[in-house]
């Protein structure tokens, strides 16, 4: 079954990761005037992988603007999104001194789940593990969301996320779960370096208890204010740039 | 004229805020069930300010969501969004020791418009300068994504940011452009404390040269990773986030 990567940064950087099959490139517009700045890259990336392109007026570009997105002159025909094993990303982290991974338990939205995997892919993030059910995959708006970030993310299904904090905490990396309970500690007063998985619950809920129990602990971010909470997306943003610091004090420091 | 508020949260906030004229309360079912949960206390505010309420199977809700906005069995209809002025905002900041003030410099995203102002809230903002025209104002739209936290805020709009900012250092405010380029400090280095706004530029093109060259400085969110850049939301959340924290030593140590 193929898909349908819409805009620019989606469909640019797809092809610059070059993990997905590709079949057809659509380029809005009758080919007459010389693609700029990405779309000219796009083009390039397109044309070393001997990639169909297809240059059209309306079409399958109205088609996905009646479905609210933003095409930006470009549109791209793949495989699904290519998702690796638990064991892979395990793996690659044990080859990392300090590790950075994501748990998603239960996000619904795919805007939310598109902006952590950007966040995550500016801080560094080495692997991100979602549950198989009930929860936002990776479909072409979490892409288009995350701005193409997620096509360069090594991603894993799980059955189940508590089993999972369970083996990350067995190849001894740390798993600290965002949380407003009263048993978090200040994000400013949490040790984040050293290898890390941070587990990020659902917008609505939270992290579930069993999730949060398994933890080895959980942190939460100081507020203000009468509104209750953060967006989701925002604090594991925030958790995750965090985390980084913590990782690169040399570097930034310098 | 009239807006329709939707969704319990945006509800809820401006009710609790009690910043607008209030017309009308629809509430979706027959009117048989005891409300619950933050529904009663919508009905319980709406009581108090003797709102007139309807309950409605379909109607108003079906065109809610055909315009794929979730009411939550919810809808308020307001009079326009309470804008402050430029002076009262700057007079409200010369009484505190630290305001912290937003500069919203061309924002075009309805969405990131109201995570901001959700972050802005949590992390203790005193007040949001807005531009009037080609920017994305206080729309019921912003509302909702904001959950509601923009009912509760001081926003002004006004003709010319740059000159805003000029009138902010002005009022010995310092101001700080969020911004990637290479004369700016990584946000670790910078000092948030004392009175300050920070600036926050367009989703595509960051911020304006000028705006650049007028802030007292500008900040960088130092970022490892091969896509171009975090979320403006996100972005600026977190230098809200640090500021907020550079201001609440004291208390997150205690």
């Amino acid at each position: 079954m193929s898909e349908l990567l819409v805009g620019r940064h989606a469909v640019l950087e797809s092809l610059r990761a070059r993990r997905r099959h590709y079949y057809r490139l659509w380029l809005e517009g009758d080919g007459q005037t010389a693609p700029k700045g990405s779309l000219a890259e796009i083009v390039q990336l397109a044309h070393k992988i001997n990639l169909p392109t297809r240059h059209v007026e309306g079409g399958i570009f109205d088609r996905i603007r009646r479905a609210q997105l933003n095409p930006q002159g470009v549109a791209l025909e793949t495989g699904p999104f290519p998702y690796a094993e638990l064991d892979d990303i395990l793996s690659l982290a044990s080859r990392k001194s300090e590790p950075l991974l994501l748990v998603l338990d239960h996000l619904e939205d795919p805007r939310n789940l598109g902006t952590l995997f950007r966040s995550g892919e500016a801080f560094g993030v080495d692997g991100v593990i979602l549950p198989e059910r009930r929860a936002a995959g990776i479909t072409p708006a979490v892409s288009n969301a995350s701005s193409g970030a997620v096509e360069h993310i090594p991603v894993a299904l799980v059955g189940n996320v508590n089993r999972t904090i369970d083996r990350l905490k067995k190849s001894n990396i740390w798993t600290v779960g965002l949380d407003l309970g009263q048993d978090a500690i200040p994000l400013s007063g949490a040790d984040l370096s050293g290898p890390l998985a941070v587990v990020v619950g659902n917008e609505g809920k939270g992290l579930s208890r069993l999730a949060r129990e398994k933890c080895d602990f959980c942190v939460t971010i100081p507020m203000a204010g009468s509104v209750d909470s953060l967006n989701a997306a925002i604090a594991g943003s925030i958790v995750l740039f965090q985390a980084f610091q913590a990782r690169s004090q040399g570097e930034t420091a310098a």
